[in-house]
This record gives C-alpha cells, sequence and structure tokens, in this order.
C-alpha cells in the first residue's frame, strides 16, 4: 500500500479540513483522533479516492508515514499538545517531523523546540488561520521553527495555502523557535481590535443613528465594495442579513451579547506589556470583550445609572461617511500597533522577522484578510526597516486626512454614552505617538518624590534626584 | 546584650527607614546589608540608644534576635529574595518568622509560602506603601500570609504604620498566602491610574489652556484643600512649585517626558485579563508610560504627522472647573477597577478579602491616600458585599453628576490632540458598565461565522452554531 506524505492528528473540522485540503492537493494523508469513532465517521464519509487513510493507533499511524515522516497535530493548545508529543515519540525516529499547527502560545513552541530538537526531531509551530473555510480551501499559514522541516513542507503547505489575487501564496517561512506562533498571536491581537472597532461602529449606527439591521447589512456590503474590502467586513454584512428562522427576527439580535475569547488577544496584550509595545487598540478590544462577559452586573446597572440620551440628531448621512473613514483610520491604527509589536518582538527574540512577507501572507486565508494589507505590504516593500506604518508617506496621509473625522465620531459616541472604547484608543495612541513632548515628565518627578527613583534632564545628561 | 526584638536585611532607603521607624516606637532593631559598609555607614550615623544594631553576618544577625525571630527583608523583587532567604534559612530554626517586605510579585509569595512552611517557618508577604517619608513616619502595610505570624507581628506593625486622621492604623492582617502582596500590587495599579489622569489634566491645562507651572501649582493645592485632597495632588503642586536652582526654570519642565515602570502596573493588568475583570483606566496608564518611552520616534512622529491645533479658545475657568470635576469622577472609576479586580481576585484566589477593612488601611501612609479612601470605606461598611462602587448610591451620584464634565473635557482633549486615553478609558469602563445591552453580540455572532465558536441567544437555553 501506498504510504502517506502526511499525517493529522485531530480530526476537529480544523483538523479535518486541512486534511481535505491536503489530500486535494495530491498529498496522501493518514489521519489520527483520539477518539477512533471520530475517525471512522470522518474516513467513511469520503470518496475512496479520496487520498485519506484513517489510523487508530500511533503505530498504525507512524506505520503508514513515508519518511522522514510529517506529522501536523491539530488538538487544542496546551497540555493536549505535550500528552499527543509524548504519545507519538516512541514511534518516531531522529529527523521526523512533528507541526503544531493549534493556536499554542509561543512560549511553549519555543519550550518544545529545545526539547524535541534534543531528540533529533524537527519541530515546527505554525499559525493557521482561515477558520473552516480556511483550513479547506487555503489558509494562511505562518511555519516557525525549524528551517530543514520548512524544506521539507514546503510544496505541500504552498499548495493548501491560500492565494492573494496576484497568485502568490499565504505562507511563507517566519523565523526561529516560536516565531510563528507568536506571529499567529499578534494576528489574532490585530482581528480582536478591528472586531471591537466594527462592534462599536455597528454600536453607533444602531442605537445611535437608528439604522435598522437590513440597513446595517446593506452599508456593509456597500463598505466591503471599497478601501474597507475585508473579510471581517464581509461577514459582517452577511452576518446581519441573516433572519432567524423560527422567529423571523434578524439573528444577530438574538444571540446574547457577551464576546467570549481563547487567549490569542489576551496573550498579545500581556505580551506587548512585557516588551513595552503599546497596543492602545488591542488592549481596548481585549478589555471590552471582558465586560461585556459582565451582563449580569451591567443589567442591574443600567437600571440604576443614568447616562445621556442615545438618539443622534445631527445628519445621518454625514456620519455615516464620517464612521467609515473612522473605522478604517481606526483600522489602520490597528495594524501599526500589531506591526510595531511585531518590530520590537523581532529584536527580543531574534526572530528576525520580515515585515513585507508577514503582510504579504496575511492578503489572503487569513481573518484579518483585506484589501488594505496590500498596501502594507507595499509600505514594506519601499522601506523593509520601517519602525510604524505611521512613518510611511501613504499610510499617514490616510490617517492624517481621515483623523478629524475619527475625533467626530468618537465625540459624537461620548456625547451620546455609547462606548467606543477601541475607537478612542486609537485615536489616543496616533495623538500620543504624534507628540513629542508628553506630560510623563511629571510622573517621573511624582515618581521622585515619593520613591526616590530619579529622573533625566531634557538638558544634561545623567540621573537626578531631588529633595522635593 | 539585649536581644534585638526586629531584624531588617537590607538597607536602601526603604529598609533604613522601617528600621528607624520600628527602632523609634521602642522595638531594638537588629541590622544587615550584603554591602558591610552600608550598614556600617547607616550604623555610624544613628545615636547610640537608636536601639538599631548593626550586624555583618547572617550568623551574626540569627544570634542578635529573641525568638521566635523576626527579619523583615526590604531588598529587591525577585531572585534576591530567594537568595536571601535560602542564605539565612540554615541559621534559623522552625517557628521563625520571615517577612518579604518589598513589592514581590504575588505568585513568587504563593510559592515561598508553600516552600518556606514546608520546613516549619512562617511567612508573611506585605505590601509596604508610602515611599520614603512613609517607611519612617508611618506606612500603610498591608501584611498576608501566616495568621500566627501576625500575631506576633500585630502590635509592632500597628505601633509603626501610618494613623487615620480618626486614630486607626494603616495596618490589618489582608489575607493567606500571597494576599498582602496581590492586595499592594492592585494598589499600585490604581496609583498608576491616578497619576496618569493627573498627567492628562496636566497636560491639558498646560498645553491646551496655557497656564503656566506657578498657576498649575496654585491650582492643584486649591484643588487639594477639596475633594480632590490627596496624597498625590499634594505632592504635583509641590513638584510645580519646585524651581531648578541652576537654571531659575520650573524643574518639572526640565524632566525627560518618558516614564519608567517597576513592574506592579503592568502585573495589575496582566492579572487583570488573565481574571477576566475590566481594568481600562489602569491599562491604559500601563500602556500610556509606554508610549511615553518611544520619545526618539515620537521626536521623528511630531515633524512628520499633522494634527489639530492644540490651543483652547472656550471659557478658561469653566473649563478647568470641568477638569476638576473630570478629574474626580475618574478617580472614583478608578478605585471602582481596583476594588471591582479586588473583588473576582478575592474569589478566584480564596483570599476572602475585606473591602471595607482594605479602603480603611489605605486611608493613610500610602501613595493613593486620599480623603475619598474614607467615603469608599464607608460605601463597604453600608454594604460589605459591594460588587463595584457605582452600585452605591453615593458613588453613582457623584460620577453620574459630573458625567457632562469628564465627557466635556475629553471631547475637548480630542479636539485638540491632546492624548486623554485614561480619562477615556475612565469614561468608557463606565460607559460600558451602565449598558446592559452590548454590541459583543455581532462579535459573537463573528467568531460562530468564522471558527464555529458557537453563540447564546437571548430566547432560549443552550448552544447554537448557525451555518452563516
Amino acid at each position: 500500500m501506498e504510504k502517506a506524505k502526511f499525517a493529522i492528528v485531530g480530526l476537529g473540522v480544523m483538523g479535518q479540513n486541512l486534511a481535505l485540503n491536503i489530500a486535494n492537493n495530491g498529498y496522501p494523508v493518514a489521519v489520527f483522533n483520539r477518539t477512533e469513532s471520530v475517525t471512522r465517521q470522518f474516513v467513511a464519509g469520503l470518496p475512496a479516492d479520496q487520498g485519506i487513510i484513517g489510523t487508530y493507533s500511533y503505530v498504525e499511524l507512524a506505520d503508514s508515514l513515508e519518511k522522514p515522516r510529517r506529522i501536523m497535530l491539530m488538538v487544542k493548545a496546551g497540555p493536549a499538545v505535550d500528552a499527543v508529543i509524548a504519545a507519538l515519540k516512541p514511534h518516531l525516529e531522529p529527523g521526523d517531523i512533528l507541526i503544531d499547527g493549534g493556536n499554542s502560545y509561543f512560549e511553549d513552541t519555543e519550550r518544545r523546540t529545545v526539547e524535541l530538537e534534543k531528540e533529533g526531531f524537527l519541530f515546527i509551530g505554525t499559525g493557521v488561520s482561515g477558520g473552516e473555510e480556511g483550513a479547506l480551501h487555503g489558509p494562511s499559514i505562518m511555519p516557525g521553527g525549524s528551517v530543514d522541516a520548512w524544506a521539507a513542507l514546503k510544496d505541500m503547505f504552498t499548495a493548501a495555502a491560500a492565494k492573494a489575487y496576484d497568485g502568490e501564496p499565504c505562507v511563507d517561512y517566519i523565523g526561529p523557535r516560536g516565531a510563528g506562533h507568536y506571529v499567529k498571536t499578534v494576528h489574532n491581537g490585530i482581528e480582536y481590535a478591528i472586531m471591537q472597532m466594527i462592534a462599536e461602529v455597528y454600536d453607533l449606527l444602531n442605537r445611535g443613528l437608528g439604522l435598522s439591521t437590513m440597513e446595517l447589512s446593506e452599508l456593509f456590503k456597500e463598505w466591503d465594495a471599497g478601501e474597507l474590502a475585508s473579510y471581517l467586513v464581509e461577514i459582517t454584512y452577511k452576518i446581519f442579513e441573516k433572519v432567524d428562522p423560527e422567529t423571523g427576527k434578524p439573528l444577530v439580535d438574538l444571540i446574547v451579547d457577551e464576546a467570549q475569547q481563547k487567549g490569542t488577544g489576551k496573550w498579545t496584550s500581556q505580551n506587548a506589556f512585557d516588551l513595552g509595545a503599546p497596543t492602545h487598540t488591542i488592549n481596548a478590544a481585549v478589555t471590552s470583550r471582558i465586560i461585556s462577559g459582565m451582563k449580569s452586573q451591567r443589567t442591574v446597572a443600567q437600571a440604576l445609572i443614568d447616562g445621556p440620551s442615545e438618539k443622534f440628531s445631527g445628519d445621518r448621512e454625514a456620519m455615516i461617511a464620517a464612521i467609515k473613514n473612522a473605522l478604517y483610520a481606526g483600522i489602520i491604527l490597528a495594524y501599526a500597533q500589531g506591526f510595531g509589536l511585531l518590530h520590537v518582538a523581532s529584536e527580543e527574540y531574534d526572530y528576525d522577522l520580515d515585515m513585507q512577507m508577514i503582510a504579504k501572507i496575511w492578503r489572503a486565508g487569513c481573518i484579518i484578510r483585506a484589501d488594505l494589507l496590500d498596501d502594507i505590504m507595499k509600505a514594506f516593500d519601499r522601506d523593509p526597516g520601517l519602525v510604524n506604518l505611521l512613518l510611511d508617506d501613504d499610510f499617514r496621509e490616510a490617517v492624517v486626512s481621515r483623523q478629524g473625522d475619527l475625533r467626530h465620531v468618537i465625540i459624537n459616541g461620548i456625547k451620546l454614552g455609547i462606548p467606543v472604547y477601541a475607537l478612542s484608543s486609537a485615536l489616543a495612541y496616533f495623538d500620543a505617538y504624534r507628540t513629542e513632548r508628553l506630560p510623563a515628565n511629571l510622573i517621573q518627578a511624582q515618581r521622585d518624590y515619593f520613591g526616590a527613583h530619579t529622573y533625566r534632564r531634557l538638558d544634561k545628561e545623567g540621573s537626578f534626584h531631588t529633595d522635593w
């Protein structure tokens, strides 16, 4: 029997679809799932010539594979990854390649790299973005780790990955050790920021301006045809047009307003705090998800705490046009923060990240795919060492020319009492970044006053302490 | 020779002053410092009857103490604490008490508690706030850990602690294990938030309204005589009145505007993300310190990126009055977030925190001491189970009546292009908290769309997935 060229362990939706994707590209795939019935059911539903081979033990899995073996784990991030690796290892040989395709914490990937390389295995930790559909038809893939393993995976991953409009595949080697999972984490942090800004815009348009769900659907559809064209804007208009078959109401109106999270956004913010990178909008998005989860307290509070009326009384068309610009500026600022964080992390962890390549492979397949990413790729092409998107002429102009609208929209949110935390965080980032002299001199004076922490002076070198 | 009743290891300014404080209260204190000359110099500068005994080895230190020994470490948080504990232990006996008085990470304190109790020692991890002056004349002390150790320290710590206006000491037993250091961390998180809001107000008054440093000093002095009365407002006006003797300019104007940090604010935000507690303003303060540190990029950016003019053209007196109210509301909201976080942490870590007591011991001695804390204490006295300060009638009214000014001030900051991130974060917290229906339903729909993460419905129980 022909040996499989690839294996997938873990047949959740992502694992199943990735197996199909790779098999569809002509690479026979062995699959394994802890619960045998899942594997049987999956394989039973496929045509005989699909090129997917069900296996029911790690021995069988290992035997079914061409050497060096290429085995990808699509299991839940965390202890499950370590457990599967431990169970697999006795059946593997030095030179075999293990790939972790889950949303693992990058420091776990760093640790696993050391552990596995010590035993002669090659390890890749890779981000895979695109959800179910992406996994099946072409995700954006962000592999980091062993260069030799990448060489043995490149053809297969390139075939399976999404292709941008220019035919370029959305996969490339990101960097050593945890670089792939790190970049995927930041991708998700940016995703959180954009989703929260879209939610705030929705809130302004709906509660503030009184747009119906159908009007919202039309508006986002129109936006998706212009500079805001992106997967997240596209699914937003499709969500708004979905009617609940049972009640006949827009489905979105029936969904509980408590946003959940699986950790990647939080990790981005926590890591940015550790590295000292400013990620205002990502932090605001994570915090907004948290407070959304306090529905029972919010219900009590709404009955007790008065705020302004939520009805907008100005020129609706003008406000809608301003909101569109504000959202676009906010999204650029979220990318500026995300790439700024990658810049700092690249130095800190010696990842040697290629920003142009990262923008390039985010152009299709992944959740944050957007026309804008093509422009970002070009900005890094013009200046590979660009430390912040706002220092690029085009992006600076894009935000500067829209800052009036961004301010106007936030001011209206504040007047209406509608929270616009992510949007105002984007503006706070912009205003702080473009300000040479911030009031942190007072903070340094206070720290020296109460804690003798010393301060530096503008007019001479050294470290000073004052007996205030 | 009379045995000492207490020992301090680590003679930085805080250690020296705490030793003097405790000795001044009639408890002879043995002191030790890794660098012998520091100890010699410290002791040589004291009167013979000061009650401070210099020791020059851990053996000598241990021998000089009454049993059970009570030894407080005032060394840098982190590995130094473990190193001193390891060096001390061979000279100690079961029942001896070790106290870590540094700004240790609470999870380190949790670990050390387990390690030390296993060997029969009693361990206290305590927050000590008040800076140099507080350490000498009376800090706020937040001890957590062994109840038996607390019993053996209570008289001494009570004598050394600050006393509030009503004579009550600013120390009490906080809770088990890392509870003391946890509460101190959140104290510092609140401190970061208040400092950043004061800095933003300073920026608005100075760059926006054109107040001179002397005018600022007078204004903050006036504020310190009213409802804003607090240590941080007091030192702010004193900082503004300080003139640099060399240049004759206000000293604050000569200080580099890069705020540094030692970790406690960051830990508060990172931990709040882990626990799922919304700490908008604390997060914004930490993030603002981070972006303040990017002075060289900001200098480049200012020359390139246009913004609005920074000059305010409205009614200055009215704006100053609004700013005062906005700051007061912002500070209440920062406390609401801090106590909200303590509420969540108390459950998560089984700390069984007494919020009324925490407010009580923050009323004097510590950096965030303020008249307001007396009101907070009373709010928790009225309702010990209060989950959020905003649900207390008085505090709700205090913020509701000032929200117009808070909105007005933020709007003006936004129009002027002056970053008001912490203030706008406080408002975003307020507006989200008092909103029963947030737009997170859209986020849940998006998550279900691209990741099949499912959602809950308002109209029926269960977990749902839609083929969008």
